[in-house]
Protein backbone atom coordinates (compact mmCIF):
# COMPACT_ATOMS: atom_id res chain seq x y z
CA UNK A 1 0.00 0.00 0.00
CA UNK A 2 1.20 3.33 -0.96
CA UNK A 3 2.18 5.43 2.33
CA UNK A 4 0.24 8.74 3.10
CA UNK A 5 2.41 11.46 2.03
CA UNK A 6 3.60 13.51 4.90
CA UNK A 7 2.30 16.79 5.35
CA UNK A 8 5.29 18.89 5.79
CA UNK A 9 6.42 17.60 2.42
CA UNK A 10 2.88 17.99 0.41
CA UNK A 11 4.84 21.08 -1.12
CA UNK A 12 7.44 18.47 -2.67
CA UNK A 13 4.37 16.13 -3.95
CA UNK A 14 5.25 17.53 -7.63
CA UNK A 15 8.18 15.35 -7.37
CA UNK A 16 7.75 12.29 -6.81
CA UNK A 17 8.00 9.57 -9.43
CA UNK A 18 10.21 9.23 -11.95
CA UNK A 19 11.69 11.72 -14.79
CA UNK A 20 13.59 11.09 -17.88
CA UNK A 21 15.58 13.18 -20.28
CA UNK A 22 18.45 15.48 -21.79
CA UNK A 23 21.08 17.89 -20.42
CA UNK A 24 24.46 19.75 -21.30
CA UNK A 25 27.20 20.15 -19.37
CA UNK A 26 29.84 22.74 -19.31
CA UNK A 27 32.55 24.16 -17.65
CA UNK A 28 35.93 26.15 -18.14
CA UNK A 29 38.09 23.10 -17.58
CA UNK A 30 36.45 20.69 -19.35
CA UNK A 31 35.23 19.76 -22.85
CA UNK A 32 31.40 20.38 -23.22
CA UNK A 33 28.78 17.37 -22.92
CA UNK A 34 25.62 16.24 -23.56
CA UNK A 35 23.67 13.28 -21.41
CA UNK A 36 20.68 11.44 -21.07
CA UNK A 37 19.30 11.15 -17.14
CA UNK A 38 17.14 9.78 -15.00
CA UNK A 39 15.70 11.10 -11.48
CA UNK A 40 13.69 9.22 -9.02
CA UNK A 41 11.92 10.97 -5.98
CA UNK A 42 10.15 8.75 -3.67
CA UNK A 43 8.75 8.94 0.01
CA UNK A 44 7.56 6.10 2.46
CA UNK A 45 5.47 8.78 4.77
CA UNK A 46 8.02 10.30 6.70
CA UNK A 47 9.21 14.11 6.41
CA UNK A 48 11.68 13.91 3.39
CA UNK A 49 11.77 12.87 -0.12
CA UNK A 50 14.87 10.40 -1.35
CA UNK A 51 16.41 11.09 -4.31
CA UNK A 52 18.26 9.29 -6.91
CA UNK A 53 19.62 10.07 -10.37
CA UNK A 54 22.52 8.37 -12.68
CA UNK A 55 22.99 10.08 -16.35
CA UNK A 56 24.59 8.77 -19.31
CA UNK A 57 26.87 10.49 -21.61
CA UNK A 58 24.69 10.98 -25.44
CA UNK A 59 28.24 10.56 -27.18
CA UNK A 60 28.76 6.79 -26.06
CA UNK A 61 25.77 5.71 -24.13
CA UNK A 62 28.29 5.31 -21.05
CA UNK A 63 27.09 5.84 -17.62
CA UNK A 64 28.56 9.46 -16.53
CA UNK A 65 27.59 10.54 -13.37
CA UNK A 66 25.01 9.53 -10.34
CA UNK A 67 24.29 10.55 -7.03
CA UNK A 68 21.58 9.97 -4.46
CA UNK A 69 20.01 12.20 -1.40
CA UNK A 70 17.09 13.14 0.59
CA UNK A 71 15.47 16.39 0.75
CA UNK A 72 14.33 16.63 4.36
CA UNK A 73 11.84 19.14 5.88
CA UNK A 74 12.10 20.41 9.15
CA UNK A 75 9.03 22.58 9.56
CA UNK A 76 8.58 26.04 9.16
CA UNK A 77 8.77 26.10 5.62
CA UNK A 78 12.75 25.27 5.89
CA UNK A 79 14.31 22.20 4.37
CA UNK A 80 17.79 20.88 3.93
CA UNK A 81 19.26 18.54 1.44
CA UNK A 82 21.94 16.04 1.93
CA UNK A 83 23.37 14.13 -1.12
CA UNK A 84 26.50 12.24 -2.14
CA UNK A 85 28.27 11.20 -5.51
CA UNK A 86 30.48 8.96 -6.11
CA UNK A 87 33.08 11.19 -7.18
CA UNK A 88 33.62 11.46 -3.68
CA UNK A 89 31.51 14.20 -2.76
CA UNK A 90 28.98 15.00 0.05
CA UNK A 91 26.97 18.10 0.25
CA UNK A 92 24.78 19.62 2.84
CA UNK A 93 21.98 22.52 1.49
CA UNK A 94 19.42 24.71 2.78
CA UNK A 95 16.62 24.71 0.07
CA UNK A 96 14.32 27.02 -0.14
CA UNK A 97 11.06 25.85 -1.76
CA UNK A 98 8.33 27.88 -3.39
CA UNK A 99 5.21 25.74 -4.03
CA UNK A 100 2.29 27.02 -6.39
CA UNK A 101 1.20 25.94 -10.00
CA UNK A 102 4.98 26.49 -10.54
CA UNK A 103 7.62 24.29 -8.10
CA UNK A 104 10.64 25.53 -7.79
CA UNK A 105 13.32 24.34 -5.21
CA UNK A 106 16.60 26.31 -4.82
CA UNK A 107 19.53 24.74 -3.15
CA UNK A 108 22.55 26.13 -2.21
CA UNK A 109 25.49 24.78 -0.51
CA UNK A 110 26.28 25.08 3.38
CA UNK A 111 29.11 22.73 2.47
CA UNK A 112 30.75 20.77 0.14
CA UNK A 113 33.16 18.17 1.76
CA UNK A 114 34.63 14.86 -0.12
CA UNK A 115 37.25 12.19 0.50
CA UNK A 116 40.76 12.37 0.16
CA UNK A 117 41.05 11.68 -3.48
CA UNK A 118 38.22 13.35 -4.59
CA UNK A 119 38.34 16.61 -6.91
CA UNK A 120 37.81 19.94 -4.59
CA UNK A 121 34.32 21.61 -5.25
CA UNK A 122 33.42 24.55 -2.73
CA UNK A 123 30.27 25.66 -3.58
CA UNK A 124 27.41 24.29 -5.71
CA UNK A 125 23.94 25.73 -6.30
CA UNK A 126 20.98 23.62 -7.48
CA UNK A 127 17.90 25.03 -9.00
CA UNK A 128 14.86 22.95 -10.01
CA UNK A 129 11.68 24.07 -11.38
CA UNK A 130 8.57 21.81 -11.92
CA UNK A 131 5.85 23.16 -14.70
CA UNK A 132 3.16 20.70 -15.90
CA UNK A 133 5.26 18.03 -16.58
CA UNK A 134 8.55 19.05 -17.15
CA UNK A 135 11.43 18.96 -14.37
CA UNK A 136 13.79 21.77 -15.62
CA UNK A 137 17.42 22.10 -13.77
CA UNK A 138 20.53 24.25 -13.50
CA UNK A 139 23.46 23.29 -11.20
CA UNK A 140 26.64 26.21 -10.83
CA UNK A 141 29.89 25.20 -9.24
CA UNK A 142 32.62 26.87 -7.79
CA UNK A 143 35.93 24.57 -8.38
CA UNK A 144 39.09 24.13 -9.76
CA UNK A 145 39.62 28.26 -8.11
CA UNK A 146 37.07 29.23 -10.41
CA UNK A 147 34.14 31.28 -8.59
CA UNK A 148 30.16 29.69 -8.89
CA UNK A 149 30.25 29.14 -12.63
CA UNK A 150 27.36 27.28 -14.32
CA UNK A 151 27.86 23.78 -14.98
CA UNK A 152 24.58 21.59 -15.74
CA UNK A 153 21.48 22.51 -17.48
CA UNK A 154 19.02 19.76 -18.12
CA UNK A 155 14.65 19.04 -19.18
CA UNK A 156 13.59 16.13 -18.07
CA UNK A 157 9.54 14.36 -18.85
CA UNK A 158 7.92 12.72 -16.05
CA UNK A 159 7.71 8.79 -16.77
CA UNK A 160 5.85 7.57 -14.11
CA UNK A 161 2.31 8.98 -13.33
CA UNK A 162 2.19 12.03 -10.86
CA UNK A 163 2.63 10.89 -7.17
CA UNK A 164 3.69 7.19 -8.27
CA UNK A 165 6.16 5.69 -5.80
CA UNK B 1 23.47 -5.56 -20.78
CA UNK B 2 25.15 -5.99 -17.70
CA UNK B 3 28.10 -3.99 -17.65
CA UNK B 4 31.42 -5.48 -16.89
CA UNK B 5 32.68 -4.77 -13.53
CA UNK B 6 35.31 -2.32 -13.09
CA UNK B 7 38.51 -4.66 -12.28
CA UNK B 8 39.17 -1.92 -9.41
CA UNK B 9 35.66 -3.76 -7.82
CA UNK B 10 36.40 -7.01 -8.24
CA UNK B 11 37.35 -7.77 -4.37
CA UNK B 12 33.30 -6.13 -4.36
CA UNK B 13 31.86 -8.69 -6.48
CA UNK B 14 30.09 -10.67 -3.46
CA UNK B 15 28.57 -7.39 -2.46
CA UNK B 16 26.98 -7.14 -5.42
CA UNK B 17 22.69 -7.85 -5.23
CA UNK B 18 20.31 -7.52 -3.16
CA UNK B 19 19.73 -8.80 1.02
CA UNK B 20 17.12 -8.83 3.18
CA UNK B 21 17.26 -10.02 6.78
CA UNK B 22 16.67 -8.36 10.29
CA UNK B 23 18.88 -6.15 12.71
CA UNK B 24 19.11 -5.14 16.59
CA UNK B 25 19.80 -1.22 17.64
CA UNK B 26 20.67 -0.23 20.79
CA UNK B 27 22.24 2.83 22.49
CA UNK B 28 22.61 4.12 25.85
CA UNK B 29 20.32 7.06 25.33
CA UNK B 30 17.59 5.57 22.84
CA UNK B 31 15.15 2.09 23.93
CA UNK B 32 16.59 -0.92 21.96
CA UNK B 33 14.59 -1.52 18.68
CA UNK B 34 14.40 -4.67 16.25
CA UNK B 35 14.26 -3.63 12.57
CA UNK B 36 14.03 -5.30 8.98
CA UNK B 37 16.15 -4.44 6.09
CA UNK B 38 16.66 -4.60 2.70
CA UNK B 39 19.75 -3.49 1.19
CA UNK B 40 20.88 -3.36 -2.70
CA UNK B 41 24.49 -2.84 -3.84
CA UNK B 42 24.82 -2.16 -7.77
CA UNK B 43 27.25 -1.12 -10.51
CA UNK B 44 27.96 0.83 -14.17
CA UNK B 45 30.84 -0.98 -15.15
CA UNK B 46 32.66 2.69 -13.85
CA UNK B 47 35.06 2.36 -10.19
CA UNK B 48 32.50 2.61 -7.56
CA UNK B 49 29.65 0.13 -6.04
CA UNK B 50 26.09 1.98 -5.31
CA UNK B 51 25.27 1.58 -2.14
CA UNK B 52 20.95 1.85 -0.85
CA UNK B 53 19.23 0.37 1.94
CA UNK B 54 15.88 1.13 4.23
CA UNK B 55 14.77 -0.77 7.36
CA UNK B 56 11.45 -0.96 9.13
CA UNK B 57 10.67 -1.27 12.93
CA UNK B 58 9.62 -4.87 13.37
CA UNK B 59 7.12 -3.33 16.08
CA UNK B 60 5.21 -1.46 13.63
CA UNK B 61 6.06 -2.55 10.84
CA UNK B 62 6.65 1.31 9.79
CA UNK B 63 9.68 2.71 7.67
CA UNK B 64 12.88 3.13 10.58
CA UNK B 65 15.82 4.57 8.64
CA UNK B 66 17.71 5.09 4.87
CA UNK B 67 20.57 5.78 3.23
CA UNK B 68 21.88 5.89 0.32
CA UNK B 69 25.57 6.40 -0.95
CA UNK B 70 28.75 5.14 -3.04
CA UNK B 71 32.32 3.08 -2.27
CA UNK B 72 34.97 4.24 -4.15
CA UNK B 73 37.85 1.76 -5.57
CA UNK B 74 40.40 4.29 -5.93
CA UNK B 75 43.47 2.28 -6.51
CA UNK B 76 46.33 0.83 -4.65
CA UNK B 77 43.60 -1.46 -2.72
CA UNK B 78 42.22 1.80 -1.48
CA UNK B 79 38.24 2.56 -1.13
CA UNK B 80 36.71 5.46 0.13
CA UNK B 81 32.99 5.12 1.60
CA UNK B 82 30.72 8.22 0.89
CA UNK B 83 26.71 8.37 2.26
CA UNK B 84 23.87 10.29 3.13
CA UNK B 85 20.72 9.96 5.20
CA UNK B 86 17.50 11.65 6.07
CA UNK B 87 18.65 12.34 9.45
CA UNK B 88 20.54 14.54 8.02
CA UNK B 89 24.14 13.26 7.88
CA UNK B 90 26.90 12.86 5.71
CA UNK B 91 29.61 10.78 6.20
CA UNK B 92 32.91 10.26 4.24
CA UNK B 93 34.89 6.95 5.36
CA UNK B 94 37.93 5.27 4.64
CA UNK B 95 37.40 1.64 3.72
CA UNK B 96 40.00 -1.05 4.74
CA UNK B 97 38.70 -4.25 2.06
CA UNK B 98 39.96 -7.99 3.13
CA UNK B 99 38.80 -10.10 0.27
CA UNK B 100 39.03 -13.92 0.10
CA UNK B 101 37.02 -16.64 0.79
CA UNK B 102 35.36 -14.29 2.90
CA UNK B 103 34.98 -10.93 2.36
CA UNK B 104 35.00 -7.97 5.23
CA UNK B 105 35.20 -4.13 4.72
CA UNK B 106 35.45 -2.15 7.77
CA UNK B 107 34.95 1.89 6.83
CA UNK B 108 35.68 4.29 9.79
CA UNK B 109 34.53 7.81 9.39
CA UNK B 110 37.03 10.59 8.26
CA UNK B 111 34.54 13.29 8.80
CA UNK B 112 30.81 13.15 9.80
CA UNK B 113 28.94 16.53 8.90
CA UNK B 114 25.12 17.01 9.48
CA UNK B 115 22.69 20.19 8.31
CA UNK B 116 21.72 22.59 11.27
CA UNK B 117 18.77 20.51 11.97
CA UNK B 118 20.24 16.87 12.53
CA UNK B 119 21.32 15.44 15.89
CA UNK B 120 25.26 15.72 15.92
CA UNK B 121 27.33 12.07 15.30
CA UNK B 122 30.76 12.40 16.04
CA UNK B 123 32.25 9.09 14.72
CA UNK B 124 30.83 6.10 13.06
CA UNK B 125 32.89 2.63 12.74
CA UNK B 126 30.90 0.30 9.92
CA UNK B 127 31.77 -3.49 9.97
CA UNK B 128 30.40 -5.55 7.50
CA UNK B 129 31.83 -9.30 6.37
CA UNK B 130 30.14 -11.44 3.72
CA UNK B 131 30.67 -15.16 4.04
CA UNK B 132 28.49 -17.74 1.82
CA UNK B 133 25.19 -16.04 1.09
CA UNK B 134 25.16 -14.09 4.47
CA UNK B 135 25.80 -10.42 5.24
CA UNK B 136 26.33 -9.28 8.81
CA UNK B 137 27.30 -5.70 9.30
CA UNK B 138 27.70 -3.84 12.89
CA UNK B 139 27.81 0.13 13.46
CA UNK B 140 29.38 1.59 16.46
CA UNK B 141 28.84 5.14 16.72
CA UNK B 142 29.97 8.42 18.56
CA UNK B 143 27.09 10.70 19.75
CA UNK B 144 25.41 12.57 22.37
CA UNK B 145 28.52 13.07 24.14
CA UNK B 146 29.16 9.31 24.00
CA UNK B 147 32.86 7.53 23.08
CA UNK B 148 32.77 5.03 19.89
CA UNK B 149 29.81 2.60 21.14
CA UNK B 150 27.74 -0.50 19.87
CA UNK B 151 24.88 0.64 18.26
CA UNK B 152 23.56 -1.83 15.26
CA UNK B 153 23.90 -5.44 14.41
CA UNK B 154 22.35 -7.20 11.44
CA UNK B 155 22.28 -10.04 9.53
CA UNK B 156 20.71 -10.19 5.96
CA UNK B 157 20.95 -12.79 3.22
CA UNK B 158 21.07 -12.96 -0.50
CA UNK B 159 17.92 -12.63 -2.51
CA UNK B 160 19.49 -12.21 -5.80
CA UNK B 161 21.76 -14.33 -7.64
CA UNK B 162 25.36 -13.29 -6.97
CA UNK B 163 26.57 -10.45 -9.20
CA UNK B 164 22.56 -9.88 -10.30
CA UNK B 165 22.08 -5.97 -10.66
Amino acid sequence: MEPTLHPLCEPLRPLLGTWRGTGHGEYPTINAFDYTEEITFSHVGKPFVSYVQRTALVATGLPAHAESGYLRAVGDDAYEFVVSSPTGLVEIHRAVVNAGSVLSIEATSDAVHRTPSAKPVAELVRRLVIEDDALRYDVSMAAMGLPLTHHLRAELRRSTAPGAP
